[in-house]
């Protein structure tokens, strides 16, 4: 059967074979077609493509089917889907630039289709032109991408130093006893990440409320594993918001629902009765870059206990304030038992350490330390030494202190180069803490064009749209100084000018 | 209420005082009853619980509830459940030492009911009397439980002139693609893995079919995730087994059916028809040591495509063969869409390590990679990139040339003294390969008491009823040689003559 471009019915507007009725390999057929109008240029980068509904008629295969094709081709990196306004052909550079394992998503019947969702599928595909996940081996680049660290910062002597003591240690007393909570013994890594979110945070725990996890995800995974009943648990996110932190909630089958952010941080009053678990960054909201008012953070805390939720509160870069009336965590000893605390490695030190920790409820505990030993026993004891006694030597510490005084310069570069470039255009939000801050285009531009003209020039720049789970309810940049120095901020800062 | 030790109907022979009915709180206070009982040393080591149905009814409470307080009890140490045949008072010396985060489990009504299963605590609490679990800081000890390594035995110098040179390498060229699949780049972990697999076990693979993980149990974790759909899928398990690799399969919410092993391996003619996975250690049973058959793998082969199921083939020792006829793993070419293949660097270099990697059909892949993904991004870069370099200068093949020749010494020792020690009393079973042998015990003794009274003297020594699901259909004893040397094998089996 055929269908051709003009025929009543094609939302499409190019021709496209229909898979035989009923047939099981319909799935198949359809994704090949749409990634072959695709990677040939039929579908124009940009445009949008019909919705499920009218691609499941026109078509003739259930709204599931496409549901999948749609996730599948996401994957893949060559549709942008942004719920509650549509899937989007990407644009050549925001595709991936080999066609790697990981770009051809399968929807065999063995597999658990929970991995298939749509919105875990986004929350995946955000980093498509990250670092994490695909190569910017070839030409240097502006990188204004957030949650970006520069190595070039990094005291790698120190580490080198520290690393080579720590594999000593370890020849000459092989632990022998590894606990899936963390390193316990002389310089247990639990211990370390107490005293130091003690001091950076005033965040008052002990090392047996402390579970050293890989990295911030895997932390969010074992809270969604061990919090969320399939089907049945409300997880209520902010939205803008961290994709790859929803997509471990939906992974562990929970209903995420998307809760507003305005300048004062989540909405509050927005928040469903429903909601079990709020997951909320109360320091640097992300990608808006606003701290949580302290009205706020007092509502969010009386809806927790009024009704018996939780809070998982992700502070990925608060170690970094800069001005601003200091606010402490959400985590404060009179909220211990409603909120888990979720640091990490990535930002203060290195992401490839792949270390992160939770500071975690007495109640809940022994659930995360038996998770974890299920999921992968314990994190590297090595790293786990080498990063407790790089914090207990006061390492860390410079190294944050050092941080804290280049981010500054950085992030007052970008916010007056802003200002003093893009007025009445760009409007910086205030950001106290961390490695970006994000901007309101007042113009309402459909800046994902701009920013996808800026990455054919190798300046990396992300769009508000990409954080959004529902619509987007306002349009801007975000501008990410983890990985560009003074000079480089403003090369690309001018660059933006040229192309807006 | 009071209930009198020898009132009609109680169970227990002992005086507990029975919770108000329908009180929320009647399982912490029949937990707290139990646990005192058991700790002063009423309930007397080594007996058995009354049946789950018998103390529901005695204390007025679910059968649910009662299951949850075993459990949990279980979890803490203090007893030990024995699938199909009851739950034993553990001894003093099989408790833990330390009141730990990990041993007081609770049933908060927030937390996922799926790691309350007592099967899942059984597989978890699997190591408690274990290096993984607990200290063994103090009294140096004869340690024969199985898939221990001895340090002592690790090049660590070489190691840390590996891991410096890395450290080195990634300072002046730092790391920006990190695909969850594992490092790309000059010396990837995954061309690494393909060689070694190639070279040591014949099997060929490319590096695209080669997913790093943070040690054998992510991988099981992962495998679990992606392939088994919640309360539908069915997952068939060597019965006696691994319990910790169960454990990742019921965390998941599969159903787990134990299927029985015989001197060929698991038996394939008892797998039940609807098996979705069929979970096998063909080259070294764990823990009976047996290799499975040609006949059999061939069989297992022809039952997963006539019923459309996968294989899971751990194979965590395959590197050390020392006779018997070479058999191919599972995973040839042939089999390359059926088999999912799992190894491990635990055993041939360090546990600490905490570095695995699965073997996946192309089917599979993307899905594994984004769950991976999803889990932790990736495994820690500079380990890869150590483990990597450490393989690929030929260090790996060394040190398992090395390891071969002293563990087959280990293992000849053990099977030598055990014929003439032990003559009708333990029969040693062939064991061609990894670090440790099993023997059964021809008098069917109640073996656990005498590993419990060893323990009081330092010798650690698994019975086989702590590998099985079902009912113990055997008793034997497990002698794991990976961290004991000649001198301490005699002392060992020495010690174990005496207290038979």
């Amino acid at each position: 059967m055929n269908n051709d471009g003009n025929a009543t019915g094609n939302p499409f507007e190019i021709a496209f074979e229909l898979p035989p009725k009923g047939s099981r390999r319909s799935s198949e057929s359809v994704h090949a077609q749409l990634r072959a109008a695709i990677l040939d240029g039929r579908l124009v980068p940009g445009s949008r493509l019909p919705a499920e509904r009218q691609s499941a008629a026109f078509f003739g295969v259930s709204r599931n089917t496409i549901a999948r094709v749609y996730a599948r081709l996401a994957v893949e990196g060559l549709v942008l889907p942004r719920h509650g306004s549509g899937t989007y052909v990407a644009a050549k550079q925001q595709r991936p630039r080999r066609d790697s394992a990981s770009t051809r998503l399968t929807t065999d019947p063995r597999l658990n289709p929970l991995w298939l969702q749509p919105e875990l599928v986004l929350g995946l595909s955000f980093w498509h032109d990250n670092p994490h996940a695909t190569s910017s081996r070839t030409a240097p680049s502006l990188d204004f991408r957030p949650a970006l660290v520069d190595p070039r910062l990094f005291p790698f002597d120190i580490f080198r130093r520290v690393s080579v003591g720590q594999l000593r240690r370890m020849e000459l007393k092989p632990p022998v006893f590894k606990s899936p909570q963390g390193n316990p013994g002389h310089f247990p890594l639990r211990a370390a990440v107490a005293t130091h979110i003690g001091v950076s945070r005033a965040v008052v725990c002990e090392p047996d409320d402390v579970l050293v996890t890989a990295g911030a995800q895997q932390a969010f995974d074992l809270l969604a594993r061990t919090l969320v009943k399939p089907g049945i648990t409300t997880v209520a996110i902010e939205d803008p918001g961290y994709p790859p932190m929803r997509a471990a909630f939906l992974a562990a089958g929970a209903k995420v629902v998307p809760v507003p952010v305005d300048a004062e941080g989540l909405v509050v009053d927005a928040l469903p009765a429903s909601a079990h678990i709020v997951c909320v960054c109360p320091s640097h909201q992300f990608p808006f870059g606003v701290s949580m008012s302290a009205q706020r953070r007092a509502a969010l805390l009386a809806f927790a206990r009024k009704h018996g939720a939780v809070i998982v509160e992700d502070d990925y870069d608060g170690e970094f304030r800069y001005d601003g009336t200091p606010l402490q965590a959400l985590r404060s000893t009179a909220a211990a038992d409603d909120v888990f605390y979720v640091g990490t490695f990535s930002k203060c030190m290195l992401p490839a350490l792949r270390l992160g920790f939770v500071v975690a409820p007495r109640w809940a505990m022994p659930t995360l330390v038996a998770a974890k030993n299920c999921l992968d026993w314990h994190c590297p004891t090595l790293t786990q030494m080498t990063v407790a006694r790089f914090i207990a030597d006061g390492h860390l510490a410079r190294h944050v202190r050092k941080l804290r005084k280049i981010y500054k310069t950085r992030r007052d570069l970008v916010r007056d180069m802003l200002q003093s470039l893009f007025p009445g255009e760009l409007s910086p939000m205030p950001s106290h803490y961390g490695m970006h801050v994000a901007a309101f285009s007042s113009a309402g531009k459909h800046l994902a064009r701009v920013t996808a003209r800026l990455a054919e020039t190798n300046v990396q720049l992300h769009s508000f749209d990409r954080y959004f789970l529902d619509t987007p309810t306002s349009q801007g940049l975000v501008f990410g100084y983890g990985a560009v120095d003074l000079d480089e901020i403003e090369m690309g800062l001018k660059a933006l000018r040229r192309a807006l």
